[in-house]
């Protein structure tokens, strides 16, 4: 079984060392650390996968640097409790994926394996693009706006973002408690339930899954459509058509939803300068213009305003349970449009900000591409809670869409 | 103002150092890193004020030792934001304060100064003590279960715990990130309102604290009632007495929600698990049998179940919204009775489980005493989010109540 165990390893580590320098999804990884992991990983419902860390979630061995120069070389005493489950259960943590700045905007060196001039997709980048650049089966994500979502769209992956709270937060570094999420990329659905059974609980039980139907998909083009560019709006109304000819698909108007979009700014703003309290008031100097403009603003809001958010938020949770009765699937564009170029940012967050302020679980599917062939995903999104339901709609959903388009081959030459 | 700020620390310094070889409230305090602080405070809303801060609080400077020797002599990189905005307001931070291990169970070595052979109550034990005996004026604490309204009713001093959320949780060590929420502790009403002006947001506004008596008052016996002790029964009927003589006070029936502590042990114990999943898994054998014993109960807890009390839990809380229209204020036990003694352990959480399963704002105030002149606080709760009435209601309560019982100086003879 060692022996098995080396040559896994030495292929994942060549696979890494193929791709990396070009495509800069890793802060930190160690080819020792992997042997020595892979010999010595317990068996379990992860054997044999491999685990990307989004690096605002602590690792005691690998250096934990929430992708600001403040945490240069930092190591936490002990591993996230996420990190710790993915272990026990037998995958071999590869290293670090590269965040934005504390899972905001200012980008690190990863690139878009579709198009090398393009980005990746914030704040989950370094996962998103090895997971697709087939790196690691599975990458730790995180969102707070669209830091999921966004970047499986534009790597052409699986992004599912569970019910907000199902997985342990124990250990990741915070930037608005009210949204933020822990989740998973993948390069399929299974992949993402096999996962899912670990992280939902201390005690890894199976997440059961068996592709089926939901009884109605409910067509959200949001209040943000006119916003949507050409490739997502084809890609939804694709998807749209794809499944219509199999189940009942019916608009949802959104349009009672339309102030989502700001009170989600108006909340996390708050809550970042609260998070990032002593990073502002101690080392202010070394905060990029992104994320110093976010604690500026949230020091604008007062606390009345934030209060009044949080409540219309609890009112727009209720509104939306009432619109998605159990066996109701909402469809719904994953991003703007195919990934802008590493010129232009990581991508505007505004298609998932809906959905993070009401905590719903989502998925995001690849398989569909732009006229120019660059990834669009589609991402359903289920009631909250029914984690396991929406799991089981995307397991269908992906054998109606096209297959996953595989990203070119690095070539160094 | 050198000057006064170095007789200031000295007086701090000598009440600390008078009293904290017999209370043992402190991890840690250093009267050199006191004096430099109190020198360079900036000037604020909390100027003159000292603080400690819990074990279970990142300090970048004190040892964050969580109550266990996992964490022995560990230094988080930042302090948690609550520090940060305490000092940015120009409050002083004298030190850590004894928590329980992970702010469960075992305790430290602190004793209550009523009477050095009773507990302080868990697990900010640390935190009432020092309060309660002047060593500082305010003491972060924090509750999962009853971790500060119990040791506040047990020392004699003012304890509040905000809605949930309303303190930034940044920087804490979780136990159940569901119900984990920050508080203080003070000897009076007007000083939890001053830190809360701070706490509550990025930006320090002052809470604004005129006392002022409720509509009315919902008596709670609670489900437990019968579970109470005769110091905490009298308490109870006395301070309803006291009430009474000046507005409506009405029992409020409880016995709809008599699965709510229940509902409390099973979320607490699936989430500590979660929380608490590095230890688990690679510290086993440092963790103490009380800590142990919760996380094993935790691991039998299926996902299913887990999910079913989050649900119960959400209805409870909109049950108890439509009993406590605003400009209510309900009356409950704040413990089953006086501080136990040492052996006894910590006391029971029992008469907090259901208040924070609900996520209240509650503050327990002192005045009342048993037969035999140990405190016994009562303590009041307001609608989810109302935490400034609820502050305005205390300080009138603060003012019918008769004056907190000033402890017996240490003596070391």
């Amino acid at each position: 079984m060692s022996e098995d165990r080396l040559r896994h390893a030495a292929a994942l580590i060549q696979r890494i060392e193929t791709s990396e320098p070009v495509l800069r999804a890793f802060t930190a990884y160690d080819p020792v650390r992997i042997r020595a992991e892979a010999l010595g990983a317990p068996q379990g419902p992860l054997s044999g996968l491999s685990v990307g860390v989004k690096d605002i979630i602590d690792t005691a061995d690998y250096a934990t640097g929430h992708g600001s120069p403040i945490y240069d070389g930092w190591h936490p005493r002990s591993d996230a409790s996420c990190v710790t489950l993915l272990r026990a259960a037998g995958a071999v943590c590869v290293g670090k994926t590269v965040t934005t700045e504390f899972a905001f905007f200012r980008a690190g060196a990863t690139v878009n394996p579709y198009d090398h001039a393009r980005t990746p997709g914030g704040s989950s980048s370094g996962s998103a693009t090895a997971v697709a650049a087939g790196m690691i089966d599975i990458g730790l994500a995180s969102q707070t706006a669209a830091s999921l979502t966004r970047p499986a769209s534009y790597c052409g992956i699986v992004g599912f973002k569970p019910s907000y709270g199902r997985y342990a937060s124990a250990g990741i570094k915070s930037l608005a408690p009210s949204f933020d999420t822990l989740g998973t990329m993948t390069r399929d659905v299974a992949t993402a339930a096999l996962a899912d059974g670990v992280l939902k609980g201390p005690v890894a039980a199976p997440t059961p899954l068996v592709a089926q139907a939901p009884k109605r998909i409910g067509l959200c083009r949001t209040p943000h459509w006119a916003e949507a560019g050409p490739a997502t709006q084809a890609a939804l109304e694709q998807a749209a058509g794809l499944f219509g000819a199999q189940v009942e698909v019916a608009e949802i108007d959104l349009s009672a939803f339309a102030d989502a979009a700001d009170l989600h700014i108006t909340i996390m703003s708050y809550e970042a300068v609260q998070a990032l309290a002593w990073e502002y008031t101690h080392r202010r100097d070394m905060l990029s213009p992104q994320i110093s403009a976010l604690l500026e603003a949230g020091r604008g809001i007062s606390y009345a305003t934030y209060r009044t958010a949080l409540a219309r938020a609890q009112d727009l949770r209720a509104r939306m349970a009432e619109l998605t009765p159990p066996g109701t699937v909402l469809l719904a564009p994953a991003a703007p449009d195919v990934a802008p170029l590493l010129s232009e940012g990581t991508g505007s967050p505004l298609f998932s900000r809906l959905w993070t302020l009401l905590r719903l679980p989502t998925i995001t599917l690849p398989g569909l591409v732009s006229a120019t062939g660059l990834p669009v995903g589609v991402q359903l999104l289920g009631p909250f809670g029914e984690d396991e339901a929406l799991l089981a709609h995307a397991a269908w959903a992906e054998t109606v869409l096209p297959a996953r388009p595989v990203p070119p081959a690095v070539s160094l030459g």
